[in-house]
C-alpha cells in the first residue's frame, strides 16, 4: 500500500485555484499596462482592484457558488476581469460563442443554465430576438460605459462600470475544492448541436503552467518571455483564447485587447502598442499579411502561434518573408486547448524559408504531461512520418465529458483515451503532422488519401485563393477527391492546368497516384463555421449528389 | 455550493505522478546523452530502459509500495535512475546525506525506516562503522560495476549493474494517488537532530512545472532552454538537487553527472561536455573561479544559479568578469526547494558589473503559485527594500510537516503559513533581499542589525577571505556584533584598519551606526555544516563566553 503524505493540522495544502494565477504570478509589475483598443488603459494594480469589485458586485447581485454567469463580449479588459472574478467566487463563467445562430444560442444558454448574462451592447439585437425563449436568466448586466446605453427592451440589473464604481472590493477570495468547475463553453463542431465542455480550477492552473513552460523553452525564436506584449487574435470566447490570457496575467506582461477583429485596427494596435506576441487561425494571419495597409507596418518583431486549422505552407512562407516569427500548435475545445506545439531547433530556424516553413506548419510535439498516441488498427503507429492513425490523448486538463451528454462523453473517452478524430503521423522527434479529420479522409479503393495534403498542394497553384477537398462518390473507386476551388479575384484557370500541377507532385512522389482521379469544381466561396474553419459538412450538402 | 466537474466513467482523470515527467516530457530526444564523468554515456532511450529494469529488479527484491529505499551515492546517472524508478513503483526514495556524522546517519535511517540501502562503495566504511545499529534494512545493493567490488563485510542482495542486466524491464507503471509520498530526506539544520521532510508525487510534478517556467521566462540572459547542457553541482542527495534533474529530464536535454565534486574535474567536464547550465552554493562557484586551473577554461557560455546561502557581491563580480551568467534563487529543504528566483530585465542586465551584481545577489521574486509575505509585528512589511520581517510562505509543493515530529511540524506551519525563520525585505518589484536568519540577527539595544550585511561589507576588505558575524553578549547593549575573521593566506591586518573600512560604510549610510560597536577576532577557519554553510551554532559554542 502506498503511503500518502502526512499533513500536520496547521499546514496549508494549497488547492490549485484560478485566484493563484492572479495573486501569485511570476512577476507582479503593478504599473504594467492593460489596453483596450484606444479606449481604456488600466494597470495590474487597477486590474486586481476591478476584479475584486466585480466579484463583490456579482455576489451583491445574488450570484452564488455554482451559478453560471455568461459573458458576451469582444476581446476586452472586461472579459479578462470576468475570466478571473467569476470563477474566483466559485461561480462558472460561460464564454458565449457570439457567432452562433439564434437557435444554437438559445440551446447553449439553456444547457449551461446561465443565471446572469453580461452583454456588450453590440449583441443586444440577437438577445432581443431570442429573449422570450430564455428561461434560466435572472439578471442582465450591460458591458458598457454609463454614457453608452442604447435603446433596448432589456431591464438591466446593472451597468458594468457603475457596478464596479459602487462596489466595495472583495478583500478575501475563498478557498474551495480545486475540482470545482470554473469555465464552460460550447464546441462548435461541424456536425450536430454544439457540445458543452467544462474545465475545473485545477485544470486551468495546470494548463497554464504546462503551456507557459511549453511556450518559453525554445532556445531562440518562437518563444514567449517576460518582456513580450501580448494581444489575442483568437476570440476570448473560444477555448479561453487558447489559455494565453491566463498565462500573460501570470507573467505580468502588457496585454492589449483589440475588441472586434478588424484588420486595420489589429495592424495599428500591433504597431502602436508594440505587440510582440499573438495567436490566431491561418485565415486571420493571411488577412493581416494581405490587407492593403499591411505593407505600411513592420511585423518583424511579431511572434504568432497558429492553430485552429492547418497552416498552408504558402502562408507560412509569406509570413517568414515579412519577418514574422510564425509557428504552430494543435488543440481543440475539448482540450483546454493545448495538445502539441511545434518548436524548431536553432539549426532548423536557420533553414531557407521553404524548408523552414515545411517544418513550421507541423502540429508539433506534445507539451509536458500530454500523453499522446497515434493509433492504427494494429496498435501505435511507428514514428516514420508516414504511418497515419487516430490521435488519442490524455492530460490533466482535458474535459472530463460533454455537458449533460453522457453518450457522447463516453464516446469521447472510449477506452480511457480522448479520441480527437484527427488523423496524423509522427516524425522521429515525435512531432505530429495532422493529415486529416477522420471523417474528411478520402477513401479511394482501399487506400486513405489525406484531403489536407491535396489542399496544401492546390494552394501552391498561383491563381487559387482557397480550396476544400471532399470525397465524391464513385461507382468503381468508392470515393474520389473532389476539389472545390475558389480562384483569386479576376483570375481564370482551366481544370487541366490544375491537374498538370497535381501530376507534377504525383511524379515527385509527394502525392499518391490515386489523386489523378480528382474532380474539380470552381465556386465563389467556401462555407465556413462560426470560428472560420472550412465547413465540409455544409460543402458536402451543397455540392454532392443527393 | 460550488459544483465539482462531472467525470464520465471512461474519462482518465490523470493523477500527477513522477512517471509523467519521464514519459511525457516537453521533448523526447531518444539519442540525447546522459554522461557520468568520463565513465558512462547512455542516451534517453537507454535511461528509460534502465529505469524500467531497475523498477523490476526492486520489485523482485521485495520492495513494495510504501517501502523506503535509501540511496547513498555521488551525483550519477544511477542516482537519476533511482529518482524515477523508486517512486514510480509506489516506493519512497530516501536521499541520504552522505556528509552526516555516523550518529546522525543511524538516526535518519531509523527515522525513515529504510528497507533497502543502495550504496556506492565509497560509503561502505561509514556503513561498516554503524552496521550493528541499523535495524530496519533488509537488503543492501552495491552501486558499482561488477568488476569494482571491494572487500566488505556486507552481504549484498545484488550489484546494481548485474541486477539491471538480469531484470525484465517493467512494461507498465501503475497509477496511484498523487498524494503518495515519493521522496524523503533530512534537513541539515544547524541545531538539534536532522529533521525529515517529504514530498508527494503531486508536489514533485507541480514543483517541476512551476520552476521550469520560472527558469525559462527571462527575455535574454539567465535562462534555461531546450538546447542547454545541464550539470548539477548541488548534490543529488540535497533537496532533489534543487529539483533540476526532474526539469532537465522533462526538457529532454543533455545531462552530465560529475560524481564527487572536485574543482578540476568539474571544470574539465564543463569544458569537454559543453555544460551551459548548473546550480551551486557560493563556496563552489568561488572554488571554480579561483582554482589554479580555472583560467585555462572559457566559462563564458556557463549559466549558474546560486542558492543555499547569500552570494557575496564580490564573488558575483568575479563571475561576471569571467563572463559567467550568474544569478540567485532562494529555497530550503522544507520547500522542495524553490521559493524565489531573481531575474533581471534586459535593461538591468546591461548595467556595469558592480550595479548588476548588487541586483543579482538578491533572492528574487516568488515563482508562480508561491504566496509570500514578509511579516513584521505590525503586519505585512511595505515593499520599500528597508522594512524587514520574517518570510512566511505557501505553495503547493512545501512539506506538509516533519517526519514523525508533530511538535516541530506545527511550529513550522503555525497559523497556516510556513515559517522560514529568514528575515528579509522586498523592493518595489517584490524582489526579496534576505538580511538574516531570525536566530542570527544581532540585537543592539532595541535595534536589529543584520549579520549578513556586515559580513558582506567585511568581505569587500582585500585581505579578508571569510567572515562570520555572531552576537556577543554586552552588559549595556545586550548584544554587539562579533566578527570572526579568516584572513587570506599570508596576509596580516590590524583590527583598527578593518574598523576604518566599516566606518566608511557607516558614514555612507549603508550600515547602521551601531556596527561601530563590533568586536573582531582573527581565526584560522570557520566551522561549516555538512552542506558547506557557516555553522554559527558551533562558532557560538567555541568563541562566546560560557
Amino acid at each position: 500500500m502506498e503511503t500518502l503524505i502526512y499533513k500536520t493540522p496547521s499546514a496549508y495544502s494549497y488547492p490549485l485555484l484560478v485566484k493563484n494565477i492572479l495573486f501569485n504570478p511570476y512577476a507582479y509589475n503593478p504599473d504594467q499596462e492593460i489596453v483596450y483598443k484606444d479606449i481604456v488603459r488600466i494597470n495590474y494594480r487597477q486590474l486586481r482592484d476591478r476584479i475584486a469589485r466585480l466579484a463583490s458586485a456579482l455576489i451583491e447581485l445574488g450570484v452564488k457558488p455554482g451559478d453560471v454567469v455568461a459573458v458576451m463580449d469582444w476581446d476586452s479588459h472586461r472579459y479578462l476581469e470576468c475570466y478571473f472574478a467569476i470563477p474566483m467566487i466559485g461561480a462558472v463563467i460561460h464564454m458565449v460563442n457570439i457567432r452562433l445562430s439564434a437557435e444554437q444560442m438559445i440551446y447553449t444558454i439553456a444547457q449551461a443554465e446561465d443565471k446572469v448574462i453580461m452583454v456588450n451592447s453590440d449583441f443586444l439585437p440577437i438577445l432581443e430576438q431570442i429573449k422570450g425563449r430564455i428561461t434560466t436568466v435572472e439578471h442582465y448586466v450591460l458591458l458598457s460605459n454609463p454614457n453608452e446605453i442604447q435603446k433596448t427592451s432589456f431591464e438591466f440589473s446593472g451597468i458594468y462600470e457603475d457596478m464596479l464604481a459602487q462596489a466595495e472590493p472583495l478583500t478575501e477570495f475563498p478557498d474551495f475544492d480545486e475540482n470545482t468547475r470554473a469555465t464552460t463553453f460550447f464546441s462548435t463542431g461541424t456536425t450536430g448541436l454544439p457540445k458543452g465542455v467544462y474545465f475545473s480550477h485545477r485544470q486551468i492552473v495546470l494548463h497554464t503552467l504546462s503551456m507557459l513552460a511549453a511556450l518559453t523553452i525554445p532556445a531562440k525564436k518562437s518563444r514567449l518571455h517576460m518582456e513580450d506584449v501580448y494581444m489575442p487574435i483568437t476570440p476570448m470566447y473560444h477555448v479561453h483564447a487558447w489559455g494565453i490570457p491566463f498565462i500573460a496575467t501570470m507573467l505580468g506582461i502588457k496585454q492589449v485587447f483589440p475588441g472586434k477583429y478588424l484588420p486595420d485596427v489589429l495592424l495599428k494596435l500591433i504597431d502602436r502598442e508594440k505587440v510582440t506576441y499573438s495567436h490566431c487561425v491561418p485565415t486571420i494571419v493571411n488577412m493581416l499579411l494581405t490587407d492593403p495597409t499591411s505593407k505600411n507596418y513592420d511585423l518583424s518583431n511579431w511572434k504568432v502561434i497558429i492553430g485552429g486549422s492547418a497552416l498552408p505552407r504558402v502562408i507560412a512562407i509569406e509570413a517568414l518573408k515579412r519577418g514574422v516569427d510564425i509557428y504552430c500548435g494543435y488543440g481543440m475545445s475539448e482540450t483546454c486547448p493545448v495538445i502539441t506545439i511545434q518548436h524548431l531547433s536553432t539549426e532548423e530556424q536557420e533553414l531557407p524559408h521553404d524548408d523552414r516553413a515545411a517544418l513550421l506548419v507541423r502540429a508539433g510535439r506534445p507539451v509536458g504531461l500530454v500523453d499522446l498516441k497515434v493509433m492504427t488498427a494494429d496498435g501505435e503507429a511507428p514514428w516514420d512520418d508516414k504511418t497515419t492513425g487516430e490521435v488519442v490523448i490524455r492530460a490533466p486538463w482535458y474535459t472530463q465529458g460533454y455537458l449533460k451528454d453522457k453518450s457522447n462523453s463516453e464516446k469521447l473517452w472510449e477506452g480511457g483515451w480522448m479520441h480527437t478524430q484527427d488523423v496524423a503521423c509522427r516524425d522521429s522527434t515525435g512531432s505530429l503532422r495532422i493529415t486529416d479529420r477522420i471523417k474528411d479522409v478520402i477513401k479511394i479503393g482501399g487506400e486513405w488519401i489525406s484531403s489536407l495534403e491535396i489542399e496544401d498542394i492546390l494552394c501552391l497553384y498561383p491563381s487559387i485563393a482557397e480550396v476544400a477537398i471532399i470525397g465524391h462518390p464513385h461507382t468503381s473507386w468508392g470515393e474520389v477527391p473532389f476539389a472545390l476551388v475558389v480562384l483569386k479575384a479576376g483570375e481564370t484557370t482551366k481544370e487541366k492546368d490544375i491537374m498538370k500541377h497535381v501530376k507534377k507532385y504525383i511524379d515527385l512522389g509527394l502525392l499518391s497516384r490515386e489523386a489523378i482521379l480528382m474532380k474539380i469544381k470552381f465556386i465563389q466561396a467556401l462555407d465556413k463555421t462560426s470560428v472560420g474553419k472550412i465547413n465540409k459538412v455544409e460543402l458536402r450538402k451543397k455540392y454532392l449528389p443527393g
